[in-house]
């Protein structure tokens, strides 16, 4: 039922998908490997793999994200699963205790996956320790988000071939922003060259030595680009006094054409949504030519299936 | 395995539901017919045709609504279709721009068919040029909700025989009223005669030039009716000047059994739901021998199922 | 298909399950042995069952409950039913009549199965009388929550064996609780010896003709218990006046190491859940080595894939 080239268990095995840290090259490329035939799975009229079958998905979600979440209920249903969403509303969350509560009364209904999205830094890996099924981080707090990674890294190798070489700036609020720490590890793994750009007030402490190159000029930073990655301006995560003005922020660090004009002719611009349109970019450029973020979209699908069939496969009995 | 006396798509060769306006009465007669298939898979007890297998549904209402939700939910499903629901808080969503972003990312997941309901008429057809998969029109503003006046035709049509020559009374709130839009249109376009009765400050202008009769007056305009169509009173879109008191507008305008002897005998009775009892309709005529309000939800579900099947015969490869 | 020793439809010949309150022990008994079977299949890896294949199951909740809306969920996805969740909140409902308007709207659509929650005593009742379809009571005010009850009895016969001549100590708030109410019948009814501990604030009148043992002293009452039920303070349901302070309910109603050895050495702690920790329990019994509260979880999806096979069974055409 299931043919693939080579078993991505073989390469892939581990229980959880906590976040990039610690994953070895090889174990990124089966992975995007895998997604290759999810993506072909997704534009079939009967968009259906049986690898997940009679497996219970449960997708935790402790923050809202309408994207993310519809992207692994998809992702389930494609592969069979049963999936089921169970959204908890902050009000009715009251930290640490109750957390490994819910998640240890969903463990006992017999799930095969846990999807968890939180909003504190290292909550998922708590939880992975706590529960018998697999866990997929979906993001925790400004910690980790490695499909968004993932999802991205399919994008650009399909548009660009190997990202070995590539260079590729992050731009934008780096400090509030799992999606630019799961990418500088994933990028870096595979011997891209990652440039962050941004503000000094949104430059985590430090980020030069996740082995990137800082700049607080978009123009110099956006250089040579073969990538320009976008991030979404966080101002919900911001305390009062480091919020910029919006139309401050988009002066110095938007993206529209004259910076664009500065990567290299044909780089390639993502956002991992939702945008903030004129905010963090142009919206000529958001719908350019240029724009890979649709793209995006359809990788996310394609790579959750992905992570959920390699996972699967390293279930006891899988 | 999905048998047919004649391929509704044959017939009914559109990617899209958007409206009532412009299909032909051979079109409609083929939603029906197949609708009729529908009300017997239902009624079964392994409630199953695999036209849908494999397919994705997205429910995307930018306006709550649990019945016409769940209508088309259990549609989908019963058609075996993977069904996501979307809920799209009117406090997210920050207009026109925001919709097609919504709706772009949704269509970038490879969806079949996106159900869609939005507060702003012509939403869903300016959505329909943005998206590659099929869309049906779940209600847009006071514009159009062509299910809705499908299964109101597929309920008049089993109780009553051919709808040519009917007289179809539509009282009350017309000028809030899509699904008033949408019977006059499709009852004009398979022969009937229909009338609108309502106050004059709820009567659309330049009504009459739908090809309607009007009446003020329920007792001269219910004179041998065959079918009573209330609608819901929508207080909620009404500006504070023109809202009636509850109880007057009950005395002249909602259904009793006094004025629904104005009516031809035997005449029945329909309402869209949800009911608003004892303002537009007295409990009594709603739950008595003539109301067809029941049966209307029951041909929901199968004029939806027929309508999914119908599109999906004409998506690329279906 | 469905390989049944003895069918449970022979034995439990309802259309609905409303409650434990006139259930024969056989039939409770006969509910119990399909769950033993349900158990393994929730622990296999393909955790399916075809038995409601194409059947249509809604999940109508007027009370917010996420466990026990995602245990009948996952129940009814594990037998093959399509399953479609309601949750309606209560600013949008208007008592009465709107209950049946929405129940009966529901049940035009052809459902199999409805389980209802709602917070008015005998309104599952009610609804029962107007539906074609089979319904389960998942809570109904102060009244019932069967399958609780049947899952607490599973529970405990599967660490203790029969339930006849067990000692049953159920403790709290007696008079808020339809688990208790629920529990006393099942547990009368097989046999066992059922005490009640609590304020005499928190005990119901006539609470001593159910046929059971009152107590107001924990001590006195854990006495040679062989289970130690706890319930949850239900202060959202108690009018201000007897609103106990939490600290003072701790110390003389919470369950601690102390109180407990009062019970039979060996003796095992349940709760229904959400647990209020260091309210009615401290957090070092219910996570240790004599606390079943996971296992209860998990015979909840047992119990409740019986309740829903043993009815569809007794369908129409089942």
């Amino acid at each position: 039922m299931n043919e693939l080239k080579a078993s991505p268990a073989a390469v892939f095995a581990h229980r959880h998908l906590l976040g990039i840290e610690g994953l070895l090259p090889a174990e990124i490329i089966a992975l995007l490997d895998l997604a290759e035939e999810a993506v072909e799975v997704s534009r079939q009229v009967e968009k259906k793999k049986a690898v997940l079958r009679g497996r219970t998905q449960i997708n935790l979600f402790f923050e809202a994200s309408t994207r993310t979440q519809s992207s692994f209920e998809l992702a389930g249903k494609r592969l069979g699963a049963d999936v089921m969403n169970m959204s908890v509303g902050s009000s009715s969350v009251k930290k640490g205790e109750t957390l490994i509560d819910t998640a240890m009364t969903l463990n006992a209904m017999n799930p095969d996956i846990l999807v968890v999205r939180h909003h504190a830094a290292g909550a998922v890996h708590l939880l992975a320790q706590k529960v018998g099924c697999s866990v997929i981080n979906a993001g925790d707090g400004a910690h980790e988000h490695p499909t968004q990674a993932l999802l991205d890294a399919l994008t650009i190798r399909r548009h660009k071939g190997p990202i070995h070489d590539l260079t590729v700036a992050i731009c934008g609020d780096i400090l509030h922003s799992r999606v630019a720490r799961s990418n500088i590890m994933l990028l870096n793994a595979l011997g891209a060259r990652v440039r962050c750009i941004g503000p000094s007030t949104l430059l985590p402490k430090g980020v030069d030595r996740l082995g990137v190159e800082i700049f607080t000029d978009m123009r110099k930073g956006l250089k040579d680009a073969d990538i320009v990655m976008m991030l979404r301006l966080q101002r919900e995560r911001m305390d009062g006094s480091f919020v910029p003005s919006v139309r401050e922020y988009f002066h110095f660090f938007g993206l529209d054409a004259e910076k664009l004009a500065y990567a290299k002719p044909g780089a390639l611009v993502m956002h991992p949504g939702p945008m903030n349109r004129g905010v963090e970019i142009d919206s000529a450029i958001a719908d350019g030519p240029q724009s890979l973020i649709r793209d995006q979209v359809e990788m996310g699908v394609a790579v959750r299936m992905a992570v959920l069939e390699a996972l699967a496969q390293n279930l006891p009995n899988g």
